[in-house]
């Protein structure tokens, strides 16, 4: 790529950001808009422009964004988006830091050195009808290490850059980790009580004998072994039936609510006694039987009611499965309760602590210990292939990434090419737009492959699916990329030799670095763009309010925020890191842009969980040490390559980067041993912080039962009065 | 090896343990030696021989062992006795199911075939001046899998005996895992509470607040988190100069009893006043200052007591460590404490259950987390270069192993060599002698190896130096014999090409199957022998008793009978055990003498374990996993040299051998899933089965003073009032 078409692509990427800046600080001044760019403050009770509207800045946001605390972010949007913040603002302190040093020093290095030169003159002089090759190369490419000449003792500058790197990551993820656990242990020991700090999820409990149930299996088990603390247990029942008679009856009852606003609209001054509205009730209301939508819907309703609560006290008693929820009376016990081995047979009586009620994956809970691992197994098989298969269209797209090849595969194509204006915004763009396009089918794919795996919350599927993304991020877009032109012709030497990967590695990294850089300013520039603006949330909004909804209910799921999405918003992220950390020292100006990126993604994500997503789930940061092991992954993966790299321009000393490498290791190692557990489960010091007046435990048990399981009165069932008579038996135990 | 040397080996053994059985049963008949036989019968209050002296049969030890039931095993020696027998016994039952199919089946089939033959034929035709070739296999060698041509479809019978043997391991090991998990909960639960059930080890403190001693800082910390369930706490001192002190101490005390008896057994009739003893104050007591040793040891007992309750003080006052034992009120309690991540930063306060009394490392508590690791990986590394290191003189061993070697490179032993009976002798016992002599060095250099790694418990440094003798053992004894040969001449070879390492084995194999069926013949009868027989133990008790001994405690230290000393023994059977698995259907005669080598070493084992050794420690049968995982790992080796071997001889159906190796990776993956952790830790299931009366706490906490911190009255000492006022403050809060 020459460097009219990187300034084009530069060019055009910042006219499409401010256009979409404009748009927003417009946009979101309307009172009709609010919704959709301050629904977290609407929901949370908030004024959502509070001294907004005195300031005509359209810069405003950025100040409040800067302005925030971490508290108000955690009070806005949980821990979840405060370490996320954390993640991009370690990044970005990372590549500022290595920035401050290895630009003023690199930059000047690589520029005034002749490599590329030198090596075109011998590759033109052995080579003499190979005349493509002249200026093959870019102001942009001469300011790489690829300018420094073989064996130069400049190398050196770019052997202790490496160095320099390595340990601002290191210090930075340091304290980094550090803020992260005391964030998640400050969160954690709040004096507001949470149902899932009393409780904790059994599984794989095995058949009760012939004269219990399984409900009084689990209680007089977990009364035996807790006498003093067991308050009361939840069995999971198979809840398909009722699940699906509750939706029914949910449709219904909006159905209804919409069909009563319609008929009430239809009352005009002219025709007093309105309409009232009809349906068919074929096959999508298109066909069938035509009927009063407000009689019809009263009359299914009354009929569903007595049904499901059939189907509720059927669900109760004959359909437990081999999972429960287990109360206790106090966040000790149930930490100890849920850190403890308890049955001598180890794959029964499996305890974990308990998911949010807000986050449980009840479908899974009952899923057998072996079925899981199976299922687990099968997961990483089907997603290693999707790995491996996928490779294949992305080769394709980097072999076809020229427009010279296009333009010789497809000859019509002639026309748009040799226009030179044209040809440089899809010279620019193609690939890009090819790769953005290509990865967005993914993710909703990875999370159904996770939930399949028997995971039993939310958060912990989204960490799975993400990290599923990482992999598929890094070894197809970069490494694909990378090494794509080369991988496929000689796939049969690096079976044989693995070490060539390394040397592989380290000659294409070089050549695409102008290509990431491309990449990674037209995903920050649109990207953000679209991301602040909020465009397609606002246009779909006012399509569906004008036309579709009718109910207040129905206008506020048409702005429903959702939450940040983690399980692709990190992964992406990462991506850029691993870019920018393998290339900092290769090709140290791609150092600004990844800054650029990430300090803007920052201000942004701050801005967006402060005022826009509402969090569907807490999970206390649990998320950091999947972000600090990829984080040191990229470094690792980035100390191989410049090994590599090195080592090809034949200098000497190469292999001493190899400590940095071992070091790597031993770091990720102790902030392993001193970390990781606190985040894996919950230390008890913390649950011990304040062991403030204990909450009302029956709303804590409240908080676990499935909506379709939840009578009208808590005293219409069998089921909860039985729980309840083995409270009071267990009290006067 | 010819098939005479062969026999004579096994029938000299023979007659050598037939002579020690004979002395062992005459011997054991002596009244005088029964300290030495029935040891753990008289330890424990027992008439030593119960009925024995009405029979005269000198097999009755026999029928006793056989007879006894596995609680009078547990009830002698403990559960990790019982579980030692639990390993002989599977292992045996291994070799048994696996020798009822192979043996009918192999053996014809192998003895009928012509493979030997051809192959020498072969080679003699092909190199004509090569007739050292001709008759160099024997009859034994032609019952081996050797002598079946290639390609022939009897490898059928060899591959599905691959199969047999690794489906009656899996059968088997699975009913042992159970019965050893079973064993161990018994044992944990029974109602009998221990000292150590009651405690946790807390290690890696961090450093205490300014205004707080250690002590309070343990016990505000466990106080504020075991609000109900915690007592007391030992904090762990540094008593090197108290140690120093009592031993001088006791010392002392032991002179003072042993002059005493000289003097009142010199007060003959003829001399009624009697002799003082005297001795020298100097080196060795052989030069210096000659004194009058009651005085002096009494004037030497007075001097340190003082000087020891001075330094018990200090001790317990300004040596305290950063490590401690922490006491709760319930067995329960305890376990939950013990399992529960209590700090936020996982390096800190880190915390098991606590080991025995009797078996705690003290000098290890106070080893700081990363220096544990540290000196765990150079452990690791020392053992690594050990190994390796080792491998040279086994290989010369092996290459000089034949007598023909030694006469030609030591000439001088021509004239020995050359008579033909001590030929055959030699020739039958040099190598496996030198084998056995060389390996007698090494267990305690790996005990002190593994006490250096920082592990708390002598049960634990016992698990990991026989981990260590293990794998020392396998990789030279085992592998370094098969493929030295070829090892160091292909060295090169290996390391570019690991999967050789494969064929290289499946080659070195079998030829030296008759080398170790001598092994183990010779191992068996000389070392069981020796075992039954006691002879050392014996000897060098009535040569202390009749010189050295003169008080009753040196006398009972004299016939001290020791532990069953798991380190070394189980890692020797072990090696049998991969032996027999590996030759299992390669040379199936393995079989008889492994079972054989077993069965008389479950019957010894047993007939030890009741009347002689003493437990020095118990960790109900902790060792287990790591035997069953070594079977597995054994097994693993023999099904890939099986795939080698049966690849070498050319059948195309070789592959079908995978699966199992599979299979068995995934069964060693379910075994530990559903066992392993119970291992690890306690489950609470197993610790709440029997909440019987609470002990007497005090006694339970008095179980960890060290003895040279033990006062002389409880009062005494500040430390001691200190911990008891903050339990009566414990319990008012």
């Amino acid at each position: 790529m020459d460097i009219s078409s990187f300034v084009t692509s530069l060019a055009t990427s910042f006219v499409i950001f401010v256009v979409l800046m404009i748009l927003f600080s417009w946009l979101s001044k309307s009172q009709g808009n609010e919704v959709i760019y301050y629904p977290n403050r609407i929901l949370r009770g908030l004024d959502p422009v509070e001294g907004r509207a005195r300031t005509r800045n359209p810069f405003a946001w950025i100040k409040e964004a800067w302005g925030a605390s971490e508290s108000d972010v955690i009070e806005a949007a949980g821990v979840d988006a405060a370490v996320y913040l954390l993640f991009l603002s370690s990044v970005l302190a990372i590549l500022v830091f290595s920035g401050l040093i290895l630009l003023p020093i690199l930059l000047p290095l690589a520029g005034t050195d002749h490599g590329l030169q030198q090596a075109n003159n011998n590759s033109s002089s052995n080579d003499d009808d190979n005349n493509n090759n002249h200026g093959n190369f870019t102001r942009l490419d001469k300011l790489a290490m690829g300018n420094i000449q073989e064996g130069s003792p400049r190398l050196w500058a770019f052997l202790l850059g490496t160095y320099w790197v390595s340990f601002v990551t290191f210090s930075v993820l340091w304290r980094a980790y550090k803020h992260a656990s005391d964030l998640r242990a400050t969160a954690k020991a709040l004096p507001e009580a949470k149902p899932e700090d009393f409780a904790i999820l059994v599984r794989d409990i095995p058949n009760p004998p012939k004269d219990q149930t399984r409900k009084e299996q689990v209680d007089n088990y977990f009364r035996a072994l807790h006498p003093d603390t067991f308050y009361k247990s939840i069995v999971v029942t198979n809840n398909k039936e009722a699940d699906k008679i509750w939706e029914e009856l949910e449709g219904y009852k909006k159905k209804l609510a919409r069909a009563e606003v319609l008929f009430s609209e239809s009352k005009t001054a002219r025709k007093p006694e309105g309409t009232r509205p009809t349906n068919r009730i074929g096959f999508l209301g298109l066909i069938g039987k035509k009927v009063e939508t407000i009689e019809y819907c009263n009359e299914k309703i009354s009929e569903l009611l007595p049904k499901l609560e059939a189907e509720q006290e059927r669900t109760l008693g004959q359909k437990q499965q081999n999972a429960a929820f287990v109360f206790f009376n106090s966040r000790q016990a149930a930490i100890l309760a849920a850190q403890t081995l308890h049955s001598q047979i180890v794959d029964t009586w499996t305890i974990t602590e308990a998911p949010e009620p807000r986050q449980v994956l009840w479908p899974n809970l009952s899923r057998k210990f072996y079925e899981r691992k199976i299922r687990q197994y099968i997961v990483y098989g089907t997603v290693f292939l999707t790995i491996v298969f996928y490779m294949i269209p992305i080769g394709l797209i980097s072999a076809v990434t020229t427009l010279d090849n296009l333009r010789k595969s497809i000859p019509f194509l002639k026309v748009i090419v040799d226009n030179s204006a044209i040809k440089t915004v899809l010279q620019a763009y193609l690939p890009q737009l090819a790769l953005i396009l290509f990865l967005a089918f993914l993710p909703s794919f990875l999370m159904v492959l996770s939930k399949a795996e028997g995971i039993p919350s939310v958060s912990h599927a989204i960490r799975a699916a993400s990290g599923k993304y990482f992999y598929f991020i890094v070894f197809n877009v970069f490494l694909g990329v990378t090494i794509t032109g080369t991988l496929f012709s000689s796939l049969k030497t690096i079976i044989n030799h693995p070490s060539g990967i390394v040397s592989m590695l380290a000659k294409g990294l070089p050549i695409n670095a102008t290509f990431f850089l491309t990449y990674v300013a037209l995903k920050f520039f649109i990207g953000y763009g679209l991301e602040l603006s909020r465009l397609v949330p606002l246009i779909m909004f006012h399509m569906k309010k004008k036309y579709l909804c009718k109910t207040e209910d129905e206008i506020k799921e048409a702005w429903a925020p959702g939450d940040l999405s983690f399980a692709t918003r990190v992964p992406n992220d990462m991506l850029v890191v691993t870019i920018a950390l393998c290339y900092s020292v290769i090709a140290p100006l791609i150092i600004p842009f990844g800054a650029i990126y990430l300090g803007l993604g920052w201000l942004i994500a701050r801005n967006q969980a402060l005022k826009v997503y509402v969090p569907s789930y807490e999970s206390y940061g649990r998320m950091w040490p999947h972000m600090h092991t990829r984080i040191i992954a990229a470094l690792i993966l980035y100390q191989i390559t410049m090994f590599g790299y090195i080592a090809l321009k034949e200098f000497i000393y190469a292999p001493l980067i190899l400590p940095v490498i071992a070091i790597s290791f031993i770091f990720a190692y102790v902030c392993k041993q001193r970390f990781y557990r606190a985040f894996a489960c919950t230390p008890l010091e913390v649950a011990c912080q304040d062991t403030k007046e204990v909450p009302n435990l029956e709303s804590v048990y409240n908080a676990y039962i499935p909506d379709s399981l939840k009578p009208e009165k808590l005293e219409d069932f069998e089921y909860f009065e039985d729980a309840q008579s083995q409270v009071s038996r267990s009290t006067s135990f």
